[in-house]
Formats: structure tokens, C-alpha cells, sequence
């Protein structure tokens, strides 16, 4: 089989409404800061009645990851249910302009593509109200095994544990993916998401996953302990290769038992911290599927990382081919 | 009647899709760059098809103008016709987070929201392909004369010249103007307006109208020269007052035989130029209602016009009224 994509990637597919707003703001509506909330369609019209007047761009944390590997120039396909509506077309042709493959048969009578209502305060943290619409409807005959044998690396998105049909369409790819000796990574995508699935993910991370993706919150909520340390050193026993972000604080990646540890790159101005993690994924990823090595591989994601959250919105604005070139990576 | 708004406006209702591009691909796609542009629904599709990844927002000449008033803290309303479908829902959010009133009915069971794409290329300058779909849908039932009598400035925006129903619209909106005493402003919008539409565009000015913006090429193109200062003298004859805008060249107000030219404000990079003229409409309009001199009407204008091109997007994306103060004015 000819490995035609560097990673191949299913996710939520979503479109991203993005709003500035206070603090104050979030307290009055009783949302965790800095989180992924699910919210149904009515919570989502009533939310969205109240937030400030936003921009609406193609989201969705694996469809960010995807962009941002095209943008490296690297080779890149999707998977992920939208509706036939106005948003789905949006998103389908914002992930095909970008040059990622793209086919998943969007939902037709069922809800609508699914948005998230991202509120950014101006210290660029960004609060996620999620309806998943459409993006839940993604299922196991959604999972393209011609895709999958032809990727490198099989990205997939801790958000989707949140729908049945989409951990059956994960079992499905990761089989698939083991069984042609792809290699399948995982992001735990949020806090969250890692208290709701503890169990299930702890299970997929032993049993099928090669790389993760966490933060500081995923990991130590995952494991159930505050001290990061200790969470780390639990997460190297479960998973051969791991990349954990700390924000400012840059990234630490462990394989076995080795540790490298990689800075942030430094911005003039966060605005917009929407995609950090996704960008960073996206970054690592290219590089690992070039075989460079782990700390370069560490820095292509810091990089990615630190353009994106120098503007609004989660997918980069600049050729990250250029950037890299640039900065001498 | 007591004067609720500042300023109340008419315009396509347009939701914005704008992206990256190359002078080649205009050049491949035949479009004349810096112009608007109809194209029916079937051309928009093919074009969207062939554009870059891009960003969805709200926008429409006269809408922006409005979003500039309410940022400067101005009472504004607006009227306009979307249809009811995800793009228009947006709009009308939109309009509203701002603090604007509008309630116009949306369209069921016609043509999808207007949609515009804007190809910017790497200079700024921004070229639109526009869709009318339910925006031509407006008709002199939606000009609400309650609003209009109950505004300092009704604002007219060119581009309706294109739909018959909207030119009704305008009539009556004027008509009601006028036997309310309010004043009417218009602007010419696009040098292919002012082609397209020149007698009636003529007449209407100066039977109607009391304030008119334009820019250089629209006004050359009015009055059939390429000599800017005939324009401008043939311009006093028909108008009380009219602001003409020349890019980094600043603007010149002209009333009765008296001008006043007011420099542009400086910009670091112009990023896009999309909504440059509509926000220096907001801020010379917001500066009249208030009663101040030509001079900062102008100023307000450049100020507003300088922060929307310094961005991606056709609306301010910081108080306008924050950026005042701090200019003094």
C-alpha cells in the first residue's frame, strides 16, 4: 500500500463561532473557563443570543490539526460528518481549499453542523460551548479503510468518546490501522473529556494507541492526581510515545524512558488560545512523519502553536511551511 | 417625535466570506480588481469552489456602517432583508450584539442570505463577488417609517440602485425623510454603480439627498471625467454636502464653495481594505449627528477607516469610541 496521506485524522466536525467577551460574562452564564462544554441546540441559541457579534470559521480540533499539517505542505485527509447545510459546505470547502482530502458524505435530515460558541477573553483564553449536530452521526461505515491503510500516522479526537457510534467508528480504525502497522495517535482533547471517559480511555490508550496528545489538565485529570510528575510517570506506562503541552511553560515529550523537554516560542500578543493544542499536534505529527527527531518534532509544534494563538482563530493564517523554513526547522 | 438613532440605514444584508488570494487567480477568474461584482448564484458556487480557505462575516456596505456608529457608541438601526436560513441567522446576531436595532422580517421560501466573496490580495485591496440572493427581496413594506422619523441621518446605501424593488424602498424612505425633515445621505458604493445607474443615481441626488460619500473613482465615474477636481466642482452643484474619500490620499468635505481636507490616519499594514469606505461613512456620520465640526467629521472617518483595514474583516474589532478618546477626539 503507498502511504498517500502523512496523517489521516477523524474528528468532530465543526464550525467555530468566535466572540469576544468578559469574564464577567462567563460567570453569568455559569461557564468553566478555559473548558469544552456540550450543550444542546436550544442551550446553544440561547447562549449564542447573548454573545457579542463574532466571526465564523471552520473548526473542529482534528480539522485544525488537519489544516495545520496541510499548511506545513504536508499530506493530510479527514473524516467527519456535517450536515447539507450552509456551515457544512462552509467547512467542506475550507478543509478541501486547504488541499486535505476530504469525502465524508454530509448528513442529510438529521440536525445541523455542528458549532461551537467560543468565547475569548481578553486574555485570550477561550471557553467552548459545543453543540455536536450533525458530527455525532459519524459512524463506523463513515471510517474509510483505504484512507486509513494509506496514512502514516491515524489521528484521532478524544471528543468523539462523547458519541457511541464514534467510539465504534475509533474500534474500527484503530483495527484497521493496526492491522496495516499504521501508527495511531490519540489527543484526550480536554479535561473534561478525560473525567467522563477515564475508564474507556485509559483502556484505547493501552490497548491500540502509539502516540498521545494531552495538556497539564488532561493528563493529571486522567490519572487523578494533582501532581504532574507522578501523572507523567503513569502516563509512560501506559502509551510508547507521548507529547504533553504546558502552555507557556512549552512541551515535554517521553518515549521509554527518555524525557525531552522543548520550549514555547515566545509571542508578542496572545489573543486567541483557540487551536494551541491542535496546532501543536499538528506541528509534531508533520515532523514525526519526516522522521525528524523528537525535539525538532516538539519545536514544529511549538511554532505551529504560537502562530495561531496570535490571532483570532484556530487555524493558522500564515504558511507554516514558510514559518518553519524561516526559523530554521 | 424624539430622535432615537443616530443614524438609520438601508442596505444589503450580506454575510462576508473572505479569504487569501493571488492577482493570478483574479486575473484566471477575469475579475476586475478593487470592484464589486454581482454574480448569480450557479457563478458564486464555481468561484467559492476555487477560493481559498476563508472566514465568514458579517457585512453588507451599509451594515458596517452601522456596526461602526454603534462602535463609536452612536444609536443606530438598520434595515435590510436576509432569508431565514444559518447565514442569515448570523446577520441578524450580529447586527443585534452590537446594539443595533433591526427586525426586519427575514425571507422564507426565497433565494439563501447574500453572500459576498471577498478575494484579498497581498497588497489589501479587496475584490467582491456578490451574491444578492434575498437581499433584492427588500421592498418599501420593510422601511419601517417609524424608525426613519425617529433618526437624526437616514442612510442610503448605492448598491440597492441595482434591485428595482430596493429603489421603491428608497423612495419611500426618502419621501418619509423629507416630510419628517430628517436628513438623507447616501452613498455611491462602487464606480460600476455609479455606471450602471448614473441618471437615476443623478436625479436622485439632486432631488433627495443632503449628504453623499464617495470615492474618487466613484465620482469621476458619476460625472463621465478623469479630471478629479471637475468632479468635485460638478459634485457641489448637485449637493449641500459630500465627503469624498481618496484612500492614503485622506478625504475632502465639501459644503457649499467651502472644502476641508482631512489626511488619512496612518496604519502600520493595511492588511484588507475591505469596509474602509463604510467606516469612514460611521465615523463622519457619528461626528454630524453630534454636531461637530466638518473637520473632526472627517477625522472620525479616517480614524474608524484606519482600524478597519488593518484587519481581516469589514467591522471594527475595537470600541471605536475607546479609540477616540485616546486620539483626543
Amino acid at each position: 500500500m503507498t502511504l498517500l496521506y502523512d496523517v489521516a485524522a477523524i474528528g468532530n466536525a465543526i464550525v467555530d463561532v468566535i466572540a469576544p467577551a468578559e469574564d464577567t460574562f462567563l460567570q453569568a452564564e455559569g461557564l468553566d473557563k478555559g473548558a469544552m462544554m456540550l450543550v444542546d441546540e436550544v442551550r446553544s441559541t440561547d447562549l449564542y443570543s447573548r454573545m457579542a457579534a463574532g466571526v465564523e470559521t471552520s473548526g473542529g480540533s482534528a480539522g485544525n490539526t488537519i489544516a495545520g499539517i496541510a499548511s506545513f505542505g504536508g499530506r493530510a485527509a479527514y473524516m467527519g460528518k456535517v450536515a447539507k447545510d450552509q456551515l457544512g459546505d462552509v467547512f467542506v470547502h475550507d478543509m478541501r481549499a486547504i488541499g486535505a482530502h476530504f469525502d465524508t458524505p454530509p448528513l442529510i435530515g438529521g440536525p445541523a453542523t455542528a458549532r461551537s460558541l467560543i468565547n475569548v477573553t481578553p486574555d485570550g483564553e477561550r471557553t467552548m460551548c459545543t453543540f455536536l449536530g450533525a458530527s455525532t452521526e459519524f459512524t463506523a461505515d463513515d471510517v474509510d479503510a483505504k484512507i486509513i491503510e494509506a496514512a502514516r500516522i491515524v489521528y484521532l479526537e478524544g471528543y468523539l468518546f462523547d458519541a457511541e457510534a464514534a467510539r465504534r467508528a475509533f474500534a474500527k480504525a484503530a483495527g484497521l490501522a493496526r492491522a496495516s502497522g499504521r501508527m495511531i495517535a490519540l489527543t484526550l482533547s480536554d479535561g473534561f473529556v478525560a473525567e467522563r471517559h477515564r475508564e474507556g480511555l485509559l483502556a484505547f490508550l493501552e490497548t491500540q494507541v502509539d502516540l498521545v496528545f494531552a495538556n497539564q489538565n488532561e493528563v493529571c485529570t486522567l490519572f487523578e492526581t494533582d501532581d504532574f510528575l507522578e501523572a507523567l510517570s503513569r502516563l509512560r506506562t501506559k502509551v510508547k510515545l507521548a507529547a504533553v503541552t504546558r502552555g507557556a511553560g512549552g512541551s515535554v515529550i517521553l518515549r521509554g524512558t527518555e524525557a525531552v523537554e522543548v520550549a514555547a516560542f515566545s509571542v508578542d500578543r496572545v489573543i486567541d488560545t483557540t487551536g494551541a493544542g491542535d496546532q501543536y499536534a499538528a506541528g509534531f505529527m508533520f515532523g514525526l512523519a519526516a522522521d525528524r527527531p523528537l525535539e525538532v518534532c516538539g519545536q514544529l509544534g511549538s511554532l505551529a502553536a504560537a502562530e495561531v494563538i496570535s490571532h483570532y482563530g484556530p487555524r493558522p493564517q500564515v504558511r507554516l511551511a514558510d514559518l518553519a523554513a524561516q526559523k530554521g526547522l
